[in-house]
């Protein structure tokens, strides 16, 4: 069995040693506090998205985030020129369907960018992976209601249309690239109190991608050192203001020991 | 006599029971803060403005925000369909006129939200008020130097011309229906020093606004809430950047006690 | 021999006197922790980037920022309306070239802004200032691998070709007006761990400027003011999301006596 605790730590030791830029075009609540989540991890973050740069800038980038949080058309045509230059160079690309099911825009944007772009990892919530996968899910805004146990079928059936990782959260993570899945049991409910929780761990994702080669084990890596970062931040703290401070403190100085002893990550069977 | 204290209790567990989602139309300083102001009381933010998508979302919302922070011609747009269309589904609308009276675009866009949109509550400062109800006030750029007692006629009059609730804050915040006018005295000066504090208290007055059908009483208790967080959070921090994390862990902790004891409102006489 | 550090506390002081408008054009990342900077160091933001506005905004300000962060065509616009009236009204404008060299879109419109403002600041990392010199700088992102000691005679030279302050900021601080240099050493390794410091920066050296009419003493000084601000929030915290709330208390609360003792610059032999 894979220790994905130790690879873990390579990984943060990995992005550390190399700083990889990740470029985010992202949404306008979360610029602020992926950056600085970018930093906590030891990678450095580059938010660009004027049509007249990103093709340019993304080409120095180790990685690539879309995230469709407060979209527009003029966005998304950025997200788009972005993506495609990203898969010219290699350089993974991570989506994040933000509110996807809740508007018709979400929706038809995601999918346009799916179509026209080839997507290593796809990270949502359980809600937001039912739309993708053509389901209502009863989604509330960009809040979702389900589990990750709900969609798990969809995710699976989604990876292999789509030839991607499908990272469903929510109390447990459901990381699937179709013919391996796991779980992350890491995190903690203070996430949910703090906005652009789940973005953040799409940066993550996005970082990991980045000195990882495996898709699913970097999702899963990056989702359970997230997680395990709130769960300190939530031993210090147990109100959201001081606890997102909590939460950037722990991105930043989780040890080896810490997370060889506290990643949760097993096989789905 | 009312009983304020109780009555904020009331809406702040019928918030976290209801978990109402409020849609912002607002400005770019302030999506973050006011999306976390907007957790901590038990309720759920969405950020969203494309004129593509902003009808549907209002539908899910319990309120709407509309904050001229920012104001572009296109955002103004936007926030004219959200607010029809909240309008139409008799979903409260809330505006904030950040600047009204500092630069004519934000006049002229202010009063054509005005005219195309019922507005339940308008929170402002002083100077805000004193622009929208046609007189000068002494603005400088998006702060106010007047106190609400200088505008308490403007606000009673204005309220009346527009059958709306008038929130005027500063030190003691006046709000105003015509027929009924109460004065709030929670709060404390640092809030002054933290940007975006009077954005999270109209959020929190368009939360008020889901559970409470009294607009006045959800506007009053609702600074009173927001002001007696600021009270806490004073407690434990005497600068800006603590107290800002002290602000948010008490929207979220402050207790029943807490606020029976600690919410002053009283009637304008 | 100037006494820089009584020299940094009469600014302080004149700014919480004066209370100016700072106007910022500047990037979504950092709209609000750069608002919140601001109003620590007792100065007055407001963010406007409407070109239906920016003449009327800037008119009352004490200073204009020019932050090419998140740069599109439409805010360059906006930014140079802003600038040329501020010019005619003698009011200074700090420009902060973000990223310049990464993309030929910042590159050419920082050079635009330089062609149609007069500015009275440039405030940079090494990599930028090397850009817009026109040398090839290793920029990755908006981050820079250079130290200033390494762009001391591009910035000479381009202060005397744009006849203003140049201030090249890095592990120390350069600042030149071509006749004149200083060195400025305060600061701190973990104000690179937050996101949009440099932006801080900037906003100090243009509150700076409302209150000292030297350009270099103005710029030396605000960078010896928010430098020391880190090393005071270093003393409490060695991880990033509790140094940037120590940061802004320290923004906030730095003694005259902590003032006194704790600016250090000198001049450049």
């Amino acid at each position: 069995m894979e220790d994905f605790g130790q690879k873990t730590w390579q990984s943060i030791q990995a992005l550390r040693k190399k700083r990889p830029l990740i470029h985010h075009i992202t949404n306008m609540v979360v610029m602020n506090t992926t950056a600085n989540a970018t930093l906590a991890i030891g990678a450095s973050p580059v938010m660009a998205h004027s049509p007249d740069e990103v093709e340019e800038m993304v080409s120095f980038a180790g990685a690539l985030v879309l995230n469709i949080g407060t979209p527009t058309r003029e966005l998304v045509h950025s997200m788009i020129k972005a993506g495609q230059r990203a898969n010219q160079l290699s350089i993974p690309v991570v989506l994040d369907p933000v509110g996807v099911g809740a508007t018709s825009l979400r929706t038809t944007q995601a999918l346009r960018i799916l179509e026209e772009v080839k997507v290593e990892v796809i990270r949502g919530n359980p809600a937001e992976i039912l739309s993708l996968g053509g389901e209502r899910g009863s989604i509330k805004g960009v809040e979702s209601f389900q589990e990750a146990t709900e969609a798990v079928e969809v995710a699976i059936s989604l990876a292999a249309k789509l030839s991607t990782t499908l990272a469903v959260t929510g109390k447990e993570d459901f990381v699937t690239n179709r013919y391996r899945s796991v779980w992350v049991s890491n995190g903690h409910p203070l996430l949910k109190l703090v906005t652009g929780t789940g973005c953040m761990a799409t940066t993550v994702v996005a970082a990991f991608a980045t000195v990882d080669p495996d898709p699913l084990s970097a999702a899963a890596t990056a989702l359970g050192y997230f997680g395990l970062a709130g769960e300190k931040g939530a031993q210090t703290s147990d109100s959201p203001g001081s606890f997102q401070v909590a939460l950037f403190d722990a991105l930043y100085d989780l040890t080896e020991q810490e997370v060889g002893k506290g990643i949760r990550i097993g096989e789905h069977r």
